[in-house]
């Protein structure tokens, strides 16, 4: 089979240019012109961006809480129609079981026969013995480059103290696996949790006072201080504030290999939300918390300016209902999460592109190329050149519509941007050159995602 | 006529990959396989990288000075040969001539008909009146996105002092063109130097003494607070020192426009070759002054990191034996300046990629990719892709020899890097999909290069 | 003769003590109890604090302006009641003179007969010749250990260039004379001086507009980096914005000898009052321009944290109705300056003290302690100890009333303080020993004050 | 009985000045001149400085470890040998036992009866309970304004997290209580240790590898963090590297209370000191570890800025044989303490003032007036002024001598500073009006010593 996408725009984190696009099988063979004649399919892309499928590198499903589970990869169409192709999702590590055999029974518990995107997977320390750090070296044999830990979470089994980070980083260097961390003093957080339910401040709004940004700059700076320390690169997670991203962007201006994310949330979202009525602040609640304006404002300039190198979504599908309601009488139960992994596009172009905030060569870096070679799986991913897989996306900019639980495939009972204006959309998605949604309908197979293996970071940042 | 470039890996700025590249005419209609049966010839480029064409942004051919001049677009084959095959050429502003004229006039009897590169042009300011800040956001209409002010050389017409530099920024901003700037203390050097003189310290070494890094740091510190308080983007060329670096890394840091290009002879070439005896020294005359080797490195760390986003090669070719040897008895004579138009790859690929200071797409990028997109000559140039013009390099990284004067296209009578090892070579060259060299043979023909029109910032750096 | 000083607290930039004081002829010889028997006259202080008499580093007295002149030496007795009993003068260089010349004709012709305060001058550089830099060395000898340069004022012969500044500073350097600078670039001022005419833009608010803090924070950061690499110590006078005191801030805390100055009006007087109508606003034209609040508090924390190290009035005495309307179809010909030797201690008490801005060590140290230290006349002058001569302010912290030009002995037609508040007063000041006033009553005599000679800052500075 | 101290120079730590001191019973009531025939004794101080006795802020007598204890309060002699008149020792806190009565109980059983200095205390938190953050707010009550909690040493009960920190610091602001903090990292510490075991480097110069300037920085980074969140001061204890002094300055010019103290080992011992044969490198095992040399160099520099405000001895008196010796097999093993009480001025005196790197005011300031005023017993104590304790030190600038432990009163069998080089000596020590010491030969009598109680920095630091 070959296809042929004609008249588009193609955009990469780089240029863009008008050029037809020739599929054989999966993956590009040819890009330019007069390529007509070698198609038997043609779809005509006039009036379309024509982008790199998403990659969305931060995404929690199948997370088990509390004996029940955020959505699970049943519901990874809602990435597909959303533009994203592929996802690296947290591999959850039960006590007692080593990263190893976690990602082999997340795979087959969770991700295989049902993943519609295809899959790469992080390490998540959550069970540290001595033997973590032993293994984490042998990480990239199983196709694995990065492993997330904890500097939060206080009386969870996953909370790590800094000599666990550190050992985690000297143990991650050896093999080129990158340390990623959720950085959040878990000990301030304690306190101040504890501080408000002792004063009766139970509402989910006190969500975000236990959680102020100093909280998340002091430990983002400390996490960076160990992999200086350790000698190794370091990837801050879901950057929500000012000065957690100066500390990154500085370091990286020292010289040191620090990188970070930010979300769409923490872009377009404010703390206000946590004081919707009725319990409906409870949807808001992530970690770290929803910030006041002028946060949300430097990581929009932080993104364009290459400052925070990707926006993952940070997706976790928890029930408002069943799920979120465990805190009604104390915001401290609540599960911390959201849903998102569907409008990650949406939120980018809207408030960033259309509103002149980045360019579309900074929404391609950020939404696609950037995390593909931070998890190892560029230029395969997250680009359109050729040789790359044919994930892409014919990005329809004169769309328009809102944001509405109604319409979402995540599976959960709400929307982070309910009602919220958008503008373009994913008119059609190919995966591996086959058509997988159209105008928000997903058109797939469940289970026909493929597990990508990731490289190590000693060789996916050569072409940083 | 359609050529195919077959079997080399393409690298591009954001990666690189095996494909092969399908030209007509001018031009890049395809890259990919499958396309042999298109072409009427076919280039084996097997064991090559396929480089973009250079950019070199930073060249004086055919500088007045004192009755005399630098060597002429005559001798632009030795881009060629070097692997640029695009050149942006600062022009003279003769007393009393606007800068519109002045660029008629250095196309009219110095470009055209001689240059063998393509070549677009800086304005320079070196008659500072009235109508001056009337005609430059009028450049744009002549293809002249640039304009470059001195704030060095007290004594000359073309010095600049701080209401200029801040008139000039106020108009350039107006209509998108980026301001130059030449940044060192003029009125600290011209104290030093005649210290210098006062104490008989005549040599060529005393250049550097006059020119001390603090010199360069404050005036670049200074021209970015111009821009600042203009609200205007500032290119700073030929950084030197750590400290312009730094104040220019970060200013960006800070949410500013401000940009800086260094030089190869900044990061390979120490300030010890001024102390060079029978007056060897004065080769190495230019300015700012040769630095010590922490600088050096600080250079290559600069670049690869992207705190400074081009090299270009401040060419310009004075002979040693007539021109440089008027300061024979006083090094405040000698002119400044020293060729290498021809070795601005050979240096960043033997010093930098092989020495694993840089990656191969960091090299691209400076030497080709952003000086194109700062000039407004981007896609079309700098770039490897569908639609750009066919200006490439095919380069054998096998090759291994030393550069020498005797091999030199530049027509001055000595080479900065004389003797120094060069490993890989620009085994073949196209401009605009003609072969032009090969091997270090110029094969093409004079006034074969085209004047190409850049388009104001406002335009080309939405693709950064 | 000598004088008890009984039951007043003693305060000095070190702490605060009940004790009595006891004076022989000038001089404080004792202090301590039980010294009642060897005093003929006893005052008693009860209630009052005992603060070493103000010196005020910056007053224009005479200062010659367009044929005219500011206020003299005959209107000194305003310091005196103001609790300020030692002036630091700067003394203005004709054309052609020699600052050694220039310091005899000044006390000769304005101070001597006529000072009722004490004095020192400040050497202040309005003609540039290359003499100047043999003779900067050599001001020491005539008690001179402090010169002033211009870096604003373009037009004018006293504007110095980088070269001049950074020679000054060399020859300073040799014998220890403390370079003071006044930070603004003349060039952009003048810039923004001629946009604003050319705009129609004549009122006196436009004095602000042409020179905004950033202008004084570039000067003030070149004059740091000009220091720096000439090795000198340096002396920034009327520091008005945030970013000049930052930079001030930081140069110290990297380890150079760089301090400043601030003055009242630029601690409560907001640029609003330029805007005032019926040509109000030119009472407030001063350069620095007066800023916005945010400006002011930084300046109280500074003056606090000891980011600036001295308080001094800037008082310039030039009348409104004759002087000031110079400029009244144009701000730039408004003569720059204010009066206000009178009122620096009641600024500091009553908005600095009482507002709980500043400890009243800080006020003593700032208003006395540092200047007599930068000026080289401590611990003769400024302290409160044994040795010391006797100047000193019992000062009454329960009076109440309001600043107003009919209560005030400076001999100029407005007050830049007009209607504020005032808590507490000089209730009686000591010159030498003397009495000179009390409740704003001056008591002295024309001609009382006495030239004090300055040591340079290589032994003054021994006790910083 | 009164007493004169006469021809001397009184040296503050804001200026100097030939004068007498009139002392009645055990303050000074007067100083200056003709004193002489209100004193019954007149002391001849010709030739002399005389400086207010030192205050050292940071001694461990009588600190339990193991079983044993170092060296107690009979040997509080030495510290008044060597010019020390007060110390504020660290109160052991037993498990079980509230702040409070470990106060109380170090008094009677420690202190009481045996003290030759007067004493004044910090809590010590060793056990953290909930009581305690209810108690820090009352420690006022019982003269008690200062308490350390450690945040290194992992394993041990005192360790705390920065929950506890942050608390702490909750309650110590609400009663002007200042905290201190031991600022190492010790999760990492613990991780190193390990690591330095588990490879068989047992040596005692594993120390410091262990315990590198990373840990120190980080640590104080984030305590700063913690008082910054927490709205209160904070004192830095013991400051050994560049990074955690910059922390502390740059903090400080943020605006923020933090101050920070060294110890005289960290300004002349070099870590080269842990690498002695034959065990003496456990002689200079304490924490933080002794640095390499450019660190030495920044803590004086820091000392003379005032960018660090106190030098304590960090007096710890553990016999080298049977105490050091306990990990002779372990580097981790060995007790961490060095003595020094004794030696503290002599190492300001000799490499610092006679260096010329500090004045004697800073060396006044750093030694005895600003512990003072951080320890609330300013102007009592620290300050040489009528109505302060006869507390003071004729110094005998002359004096040449070298350091050895055969001269040595504090009790322990080796000296930090053994064979080092002595300039100048407390020729006489006046303990509250009384001869308590000449020549290094003790006067006084055991159990001379008071308990001073000291004030919250409420009150304390509004002579700062």
């Amino acid at each position: 089979m070959s296809l042929l996408i004609k008249n588009g725009i193609i955009v990469t984190s780089l240029d863009e240019y008008k050029a037809d696009i020739l599929v054989e099988g999966e993956k590009i063979i040819a890009i330019g012109e007069g390529l007509d004649g070698r198609a038997r399919e043609i779809v005509d892309a006039a009036g379309m961006y024509v982008l790199p499928g998403g990659i969305d590198q931060h995404t929690h499903f199948a997370l088990p809480f509390g004996g029940t589970y955020t959505r699970g990869f049943e519901t990874t169409n809602a990435a597909i129609v959303g533009g994203t192709t592929t996802i690296v999702d947290f591999v959850p590590q039960p006590k007692g079981m080593s990263l190893r055999e976690s990602v082999a029974k997340h795979i087959e518990e969770q991700a295989k026969g049902k993943a519609m995107v295809d899959y790469s997977f992080h390490g998540m320390v959550m069970d540290v013995t001595n033997e973590l750090f032993e293994e984490i070296p042998k990480l990239p044999e199983i196709g694995i480059p990065t492993l997330k830990m904890f500097m939060a979470y206080k009386g969870t089994p996953f909370m790590c103290d800094d000599g666990v980070i550190f050992r985690g980083l000297q143990a991650a260097k050896k093999a080129g696996v990158t340390m990623m961390v959720h950085a959040e003093n878990g000990d301030i957080i304690d306190v101040l949790q504890k501080q408000c339910v002792e004063a009766g401040q139970l509402e989910p709004k006190y969500h975000a006072v236990s959680r102020p940004p100093i909280v998340e700059t002091e430990c983002t700076s400390r996490a960076i201080t160990l992999a200086e320390a350790a000698g190794a690169p370091l990837f801050v997670v879901h950057v929500s504030c000012i000065g957690a991203m100066e500390a990154i962007r500085d370091a990286f201006a020292k010289g040191l290999p620090i990188y970070g994310e930010t979300c769409p949330h923490y872009m377009v979202l404010t703390v206000d939300n946590l004081a919707k009525p009725d319990f409906e602040g409870a949807k808001y609640v992530c970690s770290p918390a929803l910030r006041t304006p002028e946060h949300l404002e430097a990581m929009w300039q932080a993104v364009q300016k290459g400052w925070l190198q990707v926006v993952g979504s940070d997706h976790c599908g928890f029930n408002w209902k069943e799920q979120k309601h465990i805190g009604y009488y104390d915001f401290t139960k609540i599960p911390n999460g959201a849903p998102g992994v569907e409008n990650r596009l949406a939120i980018l172009w809207t408030y960033g592109v259309e509103k002149g905030r980045i360019t579309r060569q900074r929404l391609v870096d950020v939404f696609a190329t950037a995390p593909a070679k931070f998890n190892g799986i560029f230029p395969r991913k997250g680009h359109i050149g050729v040789g790359a897989d044919a994930d892409f996306v014919l990005f329809d900019p004169a769309w328009k519509g809102r944001i509405a639980v109604e319409n979402s495939l995540q599976g959960v009972d709400f929307s982070s941007y309910e009602g919220m204006e958008q503008i373009g959309r994913a008119d059609k998605v190919f995966l591996r050159g086959k058509l997988v949604a159209e105008k928000g309908i997903f058109l797939g197979e469940l289970g026909q995602g493929s597990f990508i293996k990731g490289e190590p970071y000693g060789t996916a940042y050569s072409g940083l």
